[in-house]
Formats: structure tokens, C-alpha cells, sequence
């Protein structure tokens, strides 16, 4: 075996994050040992433990990736203009695609911030979702000035949107017949239409 | 200290019950100890383990009463009649008002529920989940048939529906301003409206 050095140690590093948050998201974060984690990558546990010092600290680097770039792609694409119906479809799409690519570390990432342990909880991770909700709230603002949406509580409305977006975590599966921007936008139609037949 | 009679030992354990599954709300099962339980109880580590083999036997006990008589409730309010419409918002207000009054046990079934540890969810658990979710199908499709409703998915409406139901546990902290059966009306009209100005 090679010796360590640094850029293999990283690479190893990675692979060892990547696989552990799969686990986690499995078997969920508990049920999962250091053991596990070992045998998963085809390593000794005493290499794990070279690495890393337990098992949390490979849970907040599992989590640590998932939201850093979803609010950059966000505003990136609000700079395009448009309506505010066109800028709540794309911000739908691209939460739910951003979503799909990075689920793992999402997923970790959101049980991470959503725990009520507040203090685990970084005030950037905080500084960014406020941040990225404030994006939608803004976009729905703007469709209530201009006409284009007739919402009595955009506050409500932007949970709820939230919501649909969020609670993919819980029950979709890459591999189905829709794709989770699919999803987004029936959700977007739904919200956007309503369902009252009258 | 009176000697563990059944009764006594059976309002004991609920106790018990009760304070863990505060615990593991509040801080996550992870983080949790038996020690902490012990510690929140005001009771002896030797005593908890006299009542439980371990932590996850107190968890799954916390999890165990969540969902139980929420299906006889919506059931129950939709065997009065009415229109798609009343009965949407009667599904929407019980569950809501259901997830109020047992926050904590809601929670803890949830985790237990959707941790995709299949092995762990009950079969029975799993058929009450089929059987809460076909009642809104049933309410979604009896209102397209009468023309209600206008829905080209009622799959995703119901996902839809349900994403803003379950959601809340992941936010919604009783005390605030709005009730969670507030928040759910309120999503019941954003949903059959829309948002839609034109």
C-alpha cells in the first residue's frame, strides 16, 4: 500500500463521506456503527478512526456539502428576469434537480438543520436558508404587486411551497418514471391553478 | 417507596414514555441517553433498565400510540357526507388538529416511518398509512367525478396535500399565533384556489 500522503488522504477522505451518507440515509444515522462505515469502504476500523474521530464528526461533513450552491443557481437564474410566475417555476425546477443531484448530503444536511438542537446548527446553514426562503418570498411579493398572483398570506403560500419541495426527502427514489423536477412542476402547477373544478 | 405493584409499574413506564419521547424530539433519538432519560424521569439508570432493555424499546414504545385512531377519526367525520370539498377540508382539519394533540408521538412514528429501515415499519403501521392516504385519494376522485375538482394528477394533489400536512412536524412549534389546524386551512384554500391572479 502506498504511504499516505496528503492528496490520497483527501481522496480517501471523500470516498469514506460519500459511502457513510448513504448509509445514513438507509439505515439512518443510529442504526449506523463505525464498524459499518469501515466495512462499507473495505477498511480497517482502526483507518477509519485515522480519519475521523467518531461518528458525528462524518455526519457534519456528510452534511456539510448538501445547500452550498442551490442559492447561487437560484439567484443566478432570478437575474434572467421574467415573470413572477416564470421565476417560481424555475425556482421550483431548480431546488428540485439541485435536490435530485446532491440527495445524500441533502438529506443529511436537512436532518442536520431541522434537528432542535439549535446549537448544532451553524449560523451560516441558517444565514443560507433564510436567505434562500427569503428568494421565494420575494418572488411571490412580486407576482401580489404586479397582479400576476392573488395570495391573501405569502407567507403561508411560500410554506407551502416549501413544504412540497421538502417533504420529497421523506419518499422519493431516484430511478421512477418522474424525475423530482417532474414532481415540482405538478406541484407548481397545482399550487398555481388550484384544484376547485368550479 | 411503595413496592412495584402492576398498576403502579404500568403509570411508570408511561411516564417514562412520555418524558423520552420529549427528549428525543427536543434534542433527536441519537443524542439522547439513557442517562438523560433517567436523569429527566428523576429515577435511577438501574430502575429505567428495570423497565426497558434499552433505548430503542423506549422509542419504539413513544412511536407506537402516533397514528393510532387518527384513521377511525377521519373516517368517522367522513362517513357524515358532504360535499368533495367539506370533506377535503374536514381530512385536512383532523389530521392537523390529530398532529397537535400528539406532537411527540406524531414525530417519533414519523422518523420510525420513514427511516427507509423497511424491516423496522411495522406491516401494520404500513397498512394504516395505504388505508389514511386511499381515504383523500377517495375524497380527490369522488370530487373530479362530481366535477369539484378539476385535477389531472390526483396522486400528486394528494402528495401534495400530504407533503403540507407532514411537513409541519418539521417546523410547526405549538404557541405560536396560528394553530396547526390555522395553518392547515389556510393550505386548504391556497390549494383550491391557487395562486393565480389572472
Amino acid at each position: 500500500m502506498e504511504p499516505d500522503v496528503p492528496k490520497d488522504r483527501n481522496s480517501r477522505a471523500e470516498r469514506i463521506i460519500e459511502t457513510a451518507a448513504e448509509l445514513f440515509v438507509e439505515r439512518g444515522y443510529e442504526s449506523t456503527s463505525m464498524r459499518d462505515i469501515a466495512n462499507a469502504c473495505g477498511i480497517s476500523k482502526s483507518l477509519l478512526y485515522h480519519h475521523f474521530s467518531d461518528k458525528y464528526e462524518i455526519f457534519t461533513k456528510a452534511a456539510s456539502t448538501g445547500g452550498s450552491g442551490l442559492n447561487e443557481q437560484v439567484e443566478e437564474a432570478l437575474a434572467k428576469g421574467g415573470s413572477a410566475r416564470e421565476k417560481l417555476l424555475t425556482f421550483m425546477q431548480i431546488t428540485a434537480r439541485y435536490f435530485e443531484e446532491n440527495r445524500l448530503s441533502w438529506i443529511a444536511s436537512s436532518q442536520e438543520f431541522w434537528s432542535s438542537n439549535e446549537n448544532r446548527v451553524s449560523l451560516k446553514m441558517r444565514v443560507r436558508r433564510d436567505a434562500f426562503e427569503n428568494m421565494l418570498r420575494g418572488i411571490l411579493d412580486e407576482g401580489v404587486a404586479s397582479g400576476e398572483f392573488r395570495i391573501e398570506d405569502t407567507r403561508m403560500a411560500g410554506r407551502l411551497i416549501l413544504s412540497s419541495l421538502n417533504w420529497m426527502q421523506r419518499w422519493y427514489r431516484p430511478g421512477g418514471t418522474k424525475t423530482a423536477q417532474d414532481i415540482a412542476e405538478a406541484y407548481f402547477s397545482l399550487i398555481l391553478n388550484g384544484i376547485d373544478g368550479a
